[in-house]
């Protein structure tokens, strides 16, 4: 074993100078890491952090993602790695399949079937010695110097501390996405669990279940009962919707049987301050409205004022006491998109013109929630959905595609160049599921527009299968197949773990 | 809705009583639970801690088991439901298929194949009135009154204080397991993952999948990447193998292809005092030795005297530093086995008779890792294997249903019976797979005996199927089929959620 002798020789040194001090100064050069890989350090002085250079024209030009959501994944699946190295940056190493979160929560799906790993959706990236994925969080963009500062991501106890490094860029696209907005409402996003992430659909999962067991122990009240099986849902927006949908349904199916206990004591409430499903066809929405209150689902029509650790009061002093909040009330602009010296869209999000791009700094893009037409294009900010996000990541994968092919993929490259046609958005409609096989369909381009618009069990199917094309790859295809098979025929899985 | 109406107009005087205090003394009754459901209090004073009271002679008979492992699990399943309620409880609602534990750290199955919630085990948990599941910890005994103490067991941020109830029993089954035992080595509970639990597989999976990322990442040294991908394994049982040879088989098939960046940095290697696989046939184990050292991982033969955050070090100074550590050195009797005021077996587990009975008390009886025969019995005390506590609980299952169809189910109700023979073990072979489709079966008796032993790629065919088979439900068995083939085709899954 030469190679564990060495290591072991080795390490006594190593070891002594991997003391990291405890807490690491953002932007400050990490100490015991200028003593670099030759690969990363050959462009960068001992003194400055880490990170990878500028790239050489006899190089490959580099395209550097923030974010892997929609957007971001989209356009990391359509570049041609012929002619790009691609460098990914974000905290999550996957991206998550949003509109069937959802059913993750209540055990429909497994939490694998709706995350996509990167290194699957552009396998070039765990192949080419040039493309990367990085577990970080961007700190900084220096625009005019074509680089940004990145801080890495780690956890858990005995977790390693964070440390900075640097990466130059040739095109820079921005797919950080938005963050869920509170309205600065007191103890939302302290007691509240938004539904964004596979960890935030992991955390309803266990509460539920938990509060579920906890109930049945002796020693519980009937009114603490009913506080710890009752889901709030604030937000009547598609993700409000379908979650309060999987819940009643989940209840009425497998609580029953499973809990047979406790199964009187469960209550959805869903609270909306305006209406549900608002981008919906009047007809829809009725039809929606129908359905849930048929499964049991409340209906409260309420502006939030306060959250506290176990209930919530509305606007008109009602109180509503819970076991599980869900907060999904839309996105706003997230502190970093915030913290760039930029112009913006009305809404605060990062500004672009036509071509996606950020029209103040050369070869700079943002795209997805992100990102919102500036005031001067003319245009309306187009709505935080996975649908615009995806459009516009396939969009601007095509328009690098190009400009790399006509020679101008390096940093500086494409100032004369023609880039063809703008970004246009055409609304391909809007699906939501509400439980009970029923879903709803809205293929109209607009509210006002015309089109077909249909719900019930046959929308269910277009639903279902509309998803299960766009699902990734060929494995979690087979994978969310076979949870639902499995789902309609054993039931959903109850074990918490 | 008159239901939310009513529960809003509660709630405010509800929510004023249900303030607990912070910290919850063990065995105190917590004060505002005395206000009990009628169901539970009906036979406990207003002053005692609420739970559930003896049986009256009309009703049935109720079995207790503490614990959800292979022994209470077999022993819940098996029980006949119309002679008897019983009440499971364990601190984790679902029993855990610990022999394919290992190939769910690597992706090979899902978390969600190798559990199985105790509701599907036993239907009557969930849908008898006076069958329960509760996810509480048993803290005390009270043998003489047929009785038993339990805290609830909850978690996460914002959770509710913990409180205490007691339970009587007509027959009492202990079968809550041991414990990973680390020979009192410094650090090694603190920095070590042991791999017993879904969450311990879900730990070590974690922190595999973010040291690959990590060592990705500019700034990290030749010496820190050799370290955070060291994969140390301390203990060359069964479970330590298994997991060597998994992560092995990771490391050549996944990582080669996926994180090509890192892939000459990563290692395994395996630390054993003595021989690996020593309950194994010569053959066996000179085959799983040359097996494994050519899938590439490192066996050292040395007896860990230090655990610190990075490295261990081991009895002759030597020290190796690591990214993931998994300790895997066998198991010892549990805090909770050894408060327990009755006789022990040689080895301090709970001290049984031939018919599995705790012999100074009635109706008490103890199976699986935390029981071993009293010296008098003159038999050895088995082994802590899957085996030995399925089979117990088999065993009991089929002497309480005796009992119980001969009218003995009630407490005190069995003092004059025969309760036919006693427990025989007959040991059916040992089974361990070391990756590359390999494994080996050892189907003799007892290491002197004769019989069956094979290794190779038969064996792993024969592996599988044992496992398949044993999977309790239909839907495991389909998930677990599903998972193997498609990791056959795809490869193994790195999404890190």
């Amino acid at each position: 074993m030469p190679w564990l002798r060495n290591f072991i020789q080795l390490s006594a040194a190593v070891l002594s100078k991997r003391q990291r001090p405890a807490t690491s100064t953002l932007g400050a050069p990490p100490g015991p890491t200028v003593q670099l890989l030759k690969h990363f350090s050959a462009e960068v002085g001992a003194e400055k952090p880490p990170g990878l250079g500028p790239t050489k024209r006899t190089e490959k030009p580099r395209v550097v993602v923030l974010g892997s959501g929609w957007a971001g994944c989209r356009l990391i699946k359509d570049i041609d790695t012929t002619i790009y190295d691609v460098v990914c940056v974000s905290p999550r190493n996957h991206m998550v399949f949003t509109p069937l979160l959802a059913s993750t929560c209540v055990g429909t799906l497994e939490f694998r079937s709706v995350a996509e790993p990167i290194g699957r959706i552009q396998p070039a990236i765990s192949r080419e010695p040039g493309s990367y994925f990085f577990l970080a969080n961007c700190t900084g963009i220096d625009f005019r110097n074509h680089q940004i500062s990145c801080q890495t991501v780690t956890e858990g106890a005995n977790a390693i501390d964070p440390w900075n490094f640097k990466l130059a860029y040739d095109k820079l696209v921005i797919a950080s996405g938005a963050q869920a907005s509170t309205f600065g409402i007191k103890g939302a996003n302290e007691y509240a669990t938004f539904l964004r992430e596979v960890h935030h659909a992991q955390a309803i999962r266990r509460k539920l279940l938990l509060n579920l067991m906890l109930s049945d122990v002796p020693g519980v009240s009937d009114e603490e009962k009913r506080r710890l099986l009752h889901c709030v849902v604030v937000g009547g927006g598609p993700t409000g919707v379908e979650f309060s949908g999987e819940l009643s349904d989940f209840i009425q199916k497998d609580v029953h049987q499973r809990y047979a206990h406790v199964k009187d004591y469960i209550q959805v409430t869903l609270v909306e301050a305006n209406e549900i499903l608002s981008s919906f066809d009047d007809r829809l929405r009725k039809y929606a409205i129908k359905q849930l209150t048929k499964s049991g689902v409340h209906l409260v029509r309420g502006l939030v004022r306060d959250v506290e650790a176990d209930k919530i009061i509305l606007n008109d002093d009602t109180s509503i006491p819970y076991g599980v909040l869900v907060w999904s009330t839309g996105v706003g602009p997230s502190p970093f998109v915030t913290s760039l010296d930029i112009p913006k869209s009305p809404g605060g999000r990062i500004g672009i013109d036509e071509w996606l791009r950020i029209p103040s700094e050369e070869d700079a893009f943002a795209i997805g929630d992100c990102s919102g037409f500036l005031e001067s294009v003319g245009k309306p900010v187009l709505p935080a959905l996975a649908q615009v996000a995806e459009r516009q990541g396939k969009y601007l994968a095509g328009l690098l595609n190009r400009v790399g092919k006509s020679g101008g993929g390096h940093a500086e490259g494409a100032k004369e160049m023609d880039l063809g046609d703008g970004f246009v958005y055409k609304h391909q409609g809007s699906m939501a599921t509400i439980g009970r096989y029923k879903a709803l369909v809205d293929l109209r381009q607009s509210k006002e527009g015309r089109g077909v618009s249909m719900a019930g069990f046959v929308s269910f199917f277009v639903w279902r299968s509309a998803y299960l094309t766009r699902v990734i790859s060929w494995r979690n295809r087979f994978y969310v197949l076979t949870n639902w098979l499995t789902t309609l025929i054993f039931g959903r899985d109850i074990s918490r773990i």
